[in-house]
């Protein structure tokens, strides 16, 4: 009886409701549109809420760049101090240009169907100014702004490697290079649907796809620069100016909260960022503090750099794994960047290639550590948290310690075929530079110091003059201070 | 047959929805009260977003503040720096006080039919504290701090033109001034309904308001202060710190991102806040790169400084025309920017006026061009997207190469008219300054350096020691170094 | 007749809606999902906006601990800059992990019934990452890092007065001391549904809670450690980097936009951000002005330090009160702060307490006096305002001068309370490290400086250099500067 009763209800209600829909459809919904929202408000909304996270958090990024700038001239000696304040302030606008012209579209425009770049999105117009990122809540243009952030990152990574002696043309050249060619290729088979996605390797912000790519052209370039003159084996040089050091790798802290939290690409997902932002504390926390016991037990000194250069190991190594990952797992992930920072380091000393400011040991080997980590630590269910993230078999089945080893596999495949890519063009580009005379100042300038002559001023006048207004000719210092002094 | 179904079905649905709607009515709003959402909490919705934004820009734009800092401080002379610092610094909380009591009220308070200030808003009050702003989804007190932020940044531009040698109590009254009578009155005519504005002028955020402004004042302070002792003309002195001038600069690059994307005053329109993000960054880097092989050309130097200032010309230039011109027109914008710094600079230095920071080259010179530049290169239909951005009959007819020289008349009649108020006013102020002998320090200040005269202290003691606590008296260094060492 | 129509109708449209919606319920609710919003999606897209403001602000938050570290470096002499750098960019690492692990759970995790402290949230995980944080609109994760920021700024307070002489591994275990047992006691009392909030004590971004908690554990921790070896009483030594020291202020008060405004823990009340937000920037001014004029007044130089530390009473006093009072209350607040500041720091130095950087008279005196001032100027009506805001009988009351003494009765009870309670826990545990010999550096390392002692470097070895690898035994420096030089 009473199903009867329920099914002829609806018979009615039916009727009902589909004469009214049917006759007044239209009306109904302006009439709507007044007095109630609808999903597209909504929608709207929602966008407008994912723009100030993802443009706020970009910002951010940017001001990563001023970071880099300070890390690096406070670590290094006074005599180039104005030549790595140029390399990474010049490359902000540099990257610009070229990531709006070339960049940005062989990262993040329409694969071709290999799988290996993108094809669309040069020259960006105002024309696109209302369209949607394809398969995101955000414009084509706040996409754009995120990532030209990013990409600005990587090259400024390898100045640090190279400071002291690199020409100032030759480094102009290779910036423009690897924001056009490098960069965006590896950046299009990890986030722009290529291969490496499609095979569901899993980088959340990036620590293979800025760090290691960043780290592995710095060790290149290092190498084939040669070292500082006067370069004496064994022993960093003391950093010039702990100040600056310290206030960059703050800022460089800082703007990690926009690096990693910021790259949900929006805040759809307000749990999912705590986490991020959680994890990248920790992992922050973890690498300075164990990199500062690590270097306490070495030397009983508590190390500043150390402890610098350890929080940003964690941070590195935590990039990747970030959103996939447990808190304990966080701090464990950055506390083993902590030591490896160290060791890296050193290996790379011991290896005869001069890396002033061990961009290589933070960013390069935290970076394959921690898309490594991933592979081993990554939570099932988790692997979808990320914009970009791709699915394939291995969704959801988590990492090593979670019985799949398949993840791990895809990881290492995914961080060698980076560095494998990195190192061959790299060595190409820097090699090309040198056939044409334009990778290494000249003999004269490691004489004087790069800062006056490549640019023909001192960083602070009062304390370290520049004798003359052509220091080539008349007076200049006699000798540049050795390095390990 | 199918109309007169068609109709009968409506007359039917038609009598059965006005019997539900006029017998439920209200109870069916109630209803949907609980259930669903009203246009009204989609309204406050929105007005969270664009508060959430606009504070977030604003405190960016705060930021500046310390940005203009350490520009100032890195690219004068030690002995002044101290004096740079406080007046920088000082200038963010004298501008609050005033800004809350007059200053706000006179910019973007009612018209009061003149066209010329407004006459509502001073003394604001918690009361005010849920009124929105008139024709904006952001309150009151929004608006003010985002104003707030805009104003300071005005007269902190004219101390670096006036750095060295102004007395400081002078540099008190003239900055209250400046944000009382002078940087307001100008607000008001742009973006406060004003006449400009009635006119159809377009400054989206601030080339003229801000900048124009802000460079007019300082070259007149400039000239009425006469040079710093022992100037050698044609020869900028060597910035005495250029890791605070880099920092500073990067900072306001950062800042930046709050002043034009901010300007939008809510997130409504997400893509027209990208366009104005990515038109910010390509005027930025065309002026930086630009200015930096103009200067090799001239020089056969990578200039530091140089690339700074040529990136503030680029931003200073792209800020009126950002939502209005395409990227390309930006680079455009910008990279013209990055000449005019310098050549603008040449001028100033022959006209034996002491610019110390080049403040008019880079902010007065920019800020008239990048105004003028709306009137070139303004896209026809994007002359609303402004929150500002009045209509008359220019209204969405574009710039020159559009084919309509009215908008550049336009352009050119408020640009003239800001210079000409603020030159008469800066005279007027300025004259009446040296009446009272508050302009300049006097020549025992110019001696033994600002710092130790009108502060007491050295700013780096280790590096430039103040040599006892009465210098005057006791054992000051007998001279400061001349300006061109 | 009307009325018995309009029954019959209601009667009508009731039956047919009776047997729509009984009939199709499910369907119905399930159409409108498509087409209509639920309050749940508003709900959602709330949470979105609040947790981008609470992030983002709790990001600027997290800056402060760089401003931190600059004002102290900048204060204090060149010998003991390395020692500050580190410590406070450590702090932020050790914080990170201890509040996690306990911290935060004693400060907001739910209360075991005494009213002081908190039970829950140890250790957070994953699995925790979509729960809200009870009562407020923001997730768990979120609440846990805007007050981990917080958290970090109270244990860098402390450091700033026990500058230049602290034993490292003392200062390690003081500030997870304090992470661990101290800090979080008062933020549980106060904003964790404590006694203090039971009672109806008003705090609203942290003038007791960090700043009274700083600034008496400071003041106890200096005194327990004696002054600087070759301290001279009454003469604040010249600070010996201006520059740095004005930087980290101007980032002080760049975070404080985190600070006060990101209290608000949403963006529910725009109106209440604004007023927060115009309060500080006025009481900031207010505190900055009235300082350096109160300087000028006694010295007859325009005192930056004195401009800077001005402002930061000045904020620190506004930081309770400011969601609660006038905005010509927030100027008095700040600018009795601006006087507050400097007859506190006399009041040490004649009780013989070498606070080298005035933390006390900064935060332990305007923290005090911030929190009194709710007491006497908040406006009726506004006491709920808060998000931790609590009630009891003085809700709605407001302050003295509007008739209610009651109130500034429990803000006294509060401020004595927390008080007491640093006070005793800090000699508790500064004794301890006394006894165990780690709280204070040997004479040694008086004698050579704690830089070269503690961590093996200078700051800036072009200027003060570290003559050899091993300082302790190969001619260090003879003596480091006395103190007053």
């Amino acid at each position: 009886m009473q199903r009867q009763r329920r099914m002829w209800r609806r018979i009615i209600a039916l009727a009902i409701c589909t004469v009214i829909l049917a006759a007044f459809g239209t009306n109904f919904t302006f009439a709507q549109d007044v007095t109630t929202p609808t999903m597209d408000d909504i929608a709207a909304v929602k966008t407008s809420i994912d723009t100030t996270w993802v443009f706020l958090t970009g910002f951010l990024v940017f001001f990563m760049q001023t970071g880099f700038a300070l890390l690096e001239t406070g670590l290094i000696r006074q005599t180039g101090a104005v030549n790595a304040l140029l390399e990474n302030f010049i490359d902000a606008g540099l990257t610009a240009l070229v990531w709006w012209a070339v960049g940005f579209g062989i990262a993040f425009g329409a694969d071709n169907g290999s799988g290996l770049f993108g094809t669309s999105y040069f020259f960006i117009s105002a024309a696109q100014m209302s369209e949607l990122y394809p398969g995101l809540t955000i414009n084509l243009l706040t996409m754009f702004f995120f990532q030209f952030a990013f990409a600005a990152t990587a090259s400024t990574i390898t100045t640090g490697a190279m400071a002291e002696r690199t020409d100032f043309i030759g480094d102009l050249i290779y910036s423009a290079l690897i924001a056009i060619f490098i960069y965006p290729v590896i950046a299009h088979w990890v986030w722009g649907s290529g291969w490496l996605f499609q095979q569901g390797f899993h980088d959340f912000a990036g620590s293979t796809v800025v760090h290691t790519v960043g780290g592995v052209l710095a060790l290149v370039g290092a190498w084939m620069l040669g070292p500082r003159k006067g370069k004496v084996w064994g022993k960093i040089p003391p950093a010039h100016n702990l100040g600056f050091a310290t206030l960059g790798t703050m800022i460089l802290w800082f703007g990690w909260y926009g690096f990693n939290p910021g790259s949900t690409l929006g805040m759809g997902n307000p749990g999912l960022v705590g986490l991020v932002t959680l994890n990248t504390t920790l992992g922050a926390g973890a690498g300075a503090m164990v990199c500062m016991f690590f270097m306490y037990a070495r030397t009983g000194k508590w190390d500043l750099a150390g402890a610098l250069n350890g929080s940003l190991a964690g941070l590195v190594a935590i990039t990747a794994p970030c959103a996939f990952v447990e808190p304990w797992a966080a701090i464990l992930i950055g506390g083993v960047g902590g030591v490896l920072v160290v060791v890296a380091a050193d290996l790379v000393e011991k290896a005869k290639i001069d890396d002033p400011v061990t961009a290589f040991a933070v960013h390069g080997a935290n970076g394959i550590w921690g898309t490594i980590a991933i592979g081993i630590f990554a939570m099932p269910g988790f692997l979808f948290a990320g914009p970009y993230a791709a699915g394939g078999e291995l969704a959801g089945q988590g990492g090593l310690i979670y019985g799949n080893a398949g993840l791990l596999v895809t990881q290492l495949i995914g961080s060698a075929s980076t560095i494998i890519y990195c190192a061959v063009t790299g060595l190409l580009m820097f090699g090309l530079l040198k056939v044409i005379n334009r990778l290494r100042v000249n003999s004269k300038a490691d004489e004087i110091g790069i800062d006056v002559y490549e640019h023909g001023v001192s960083a602070w006048p009062d304390v370290l003059p520049v004798p003359s207004e052509d220091p080539l000719v008349k007076g200049a210092p006699s000798k540049a201070p050795a390095v390990g002094d």
